[in-house]
């Protein structure tokens, strides 16, 4: 973020009384964290503040200092001095809750996504940010706010969730340099680490059966999770989100793959790579697509059938690769 | 560390010509990452170094710059003119490997050890320091050596597993502070952390057999690793150290616990709770110890028997906890 940028920002904001926040559908970490850290400083400057999502908090995150505030529905209502919307790299992402032309008077685009569609009437979108709560902390700094306990709380969850507790390649001298600010400002690391990687005993009880069904062959190993096993546990979708990382982890495996059975006739398939294999070449094969290293694709076939045609695309890509 | 302590360090190092380092027992990513730094920087200095450890370098280490001429054995042989004790709180946890009264003309510990019995010539224990790759690093910056590539991967691999990539409570700002110098020294967060949290197939076969015999009751969960399980999955005792943090972070269990069979009479037990839960009293109780919130005992009797005298313990805690 330039200096410009944030300048440009806090003047919106200034002269802003009614102020809606919103992130992406399926909210994480850094849109829920940078979200609470704004709701507090906005509120506190005397701004009427309302952040609103699609889906709803998830219970990870209740912990955040202005959780209660979150509020998740289909259609906004009533229009607003300044939007901002946060990681949302188009309105699609957002779940087109908001029509932000006309319930907005002006719209704020903060993101770090390649391939921001650039909506807002003012953009600050820094592919190389690791997470909007580090776009959020240079806003601040540039301005000079002073960031509170709960500013800080709500920014280092951003932080720590999108570099994977520091251990992903966006984690940047800068990365550490902030969240060393962050603590000092209050932000209590053992405490929110604690909170954002819980699990619960129904997500623990389905980890015990994904990884019981754990298959392997050559470099690649996957597993599945089924809806019997969803109904045995308990669990709920969101509770599998770090599942395939179980099978990333495991040393000479080089592609994860995670078959979650949807409905009898479909399945959600979830790839994740390492040392140089390109999943989105065998998601893209499958209609699907995302990142070299983290891809998905979604497969109208029973669950049975699906593997089989996705190990089969496997297959074919190392056979391809050595040559 | 104080000025005049490092000061005092890089004397002696100065006037050595053979410098022997060496860790505690089941060496650590600390003591491990901290040897490994030091090999690489007295090596460039023309120092004799040996790094020797009585137990073996664990897998997930051989990453490490100078792993390969880290050597175990039960005794160190010859005579060298500095020892340096990484972590070593008495010399029982070193192993007992040197007399370090006989086989070295002098003797530096350094360690971030309650209780460490200073049996240095030079003693720099810090309890509040997170990891000893912390002091060193504090080491080179008062004498302003140069911090190499191959340093900053030793005391990154120091410092992230010492603290939990980040998490535990003693993860301060002046972790983050350091951390971010080492990575702009050319520490490789992602490589690093991919190594030293590398799991194996057969350790995840294990994990999947633990967590499907997890139980619980009130606010304690527990499992058990058997012989039998070891046998049919073919994983390593070191496999099994982070399991029980698959158990701590279970939302709602507030001591968790796990049952490793040693022999068919015999069983090690390892405690690990949170909000204020103190399993160093239970731990105590049953003949061991160790901290309020990670202690550990080893009971005399087969794993069943052993499991209702732990929940038996467990439950009188929390009966006279209430009163």
């Amino acid at each position: 973020m330039t200096k410009k940028q944030a300048s440009d920002i806090a003047a919106l904001i200034k002269k802003s009384h009614s102020i809606l926040l919103t992130t992406h559908i399926n909210p994480d970490g850094d849109g829920l964290g940078s979200g609470s850290a704004l709701v507090s400083v906005l509120s506190k400057m005397g701004k009427k503040v309302d952040f609103i999502n699609r889906d709803p908090l998830p219970d990870i995150y209740r912990f955040l200092p202005s959780s209660g505030k979150i509020k998740n529905i289909n259609k906004v209502k009533g229009c607003y001095d300044l939007a901002i919307f946060l990681e949302c790299p188009d309105l699609a992402r957002n779940g087109h809750i908001i029509d932000h032309i006309k319930q907005a008077k002006r719209t704020i685009n903060i993101d770090h996504h390649l391939g921001n569609v650039m909506y807002g009437d003012l953009n600050v979108v820094e592919p190389k940010a690791a997470a909007v709560g580090m776009q959020l902390y240079q806003f601040m700094q540039f301005n000079g706010w002073k960031i509170s306990k709960d500013v800080a709380c709500g920014l280092y969850t951003a932080i720590v969730t999108d570099t994977g507790s520091f251990a992903y390649s966006n984690t940047s001298p800068e990365v550490h340099q902030v969240t060393a600010e962050l603590i000092k400002a209050g932000a209590n690391p053992n405490q929110i680490s604690g909170e954002v990687y819980a699990t619960t005993l129904s997500s623990t009880r389905l980890m015990a059966k994904m990884l019981t069904a754990l298959k392997f062959e050559g470099k690649a190993a996957w597993s599945v999770v089924t809806k019997k096993m969803f109904k045995e546990t308990g669990a709920k979708e969101s509770d599998t989100d770090n599942f395939i990382n179980s099978i990333r982890s495991i040393r000479g495996v080089d592609i994860a793959v995670l078959f979650k059975e949807v409905t009898a006739d479909s399945v959600k398939v979830s790839f994740r790579s390492k040392h140089g294999v390109d999943v989105n070449m065998i998601a893209t094969e499958l209609n699907g697509g995302g990142h070299k290293y983290a891809s998905g694709c979604f497969i109208k076939k029973p669950v049975k059938e699906a593997e089989k045609l996705v190990i089969s695309e496997i297959r074919k890509y190392f056979k391809t690769r050595k040559k």
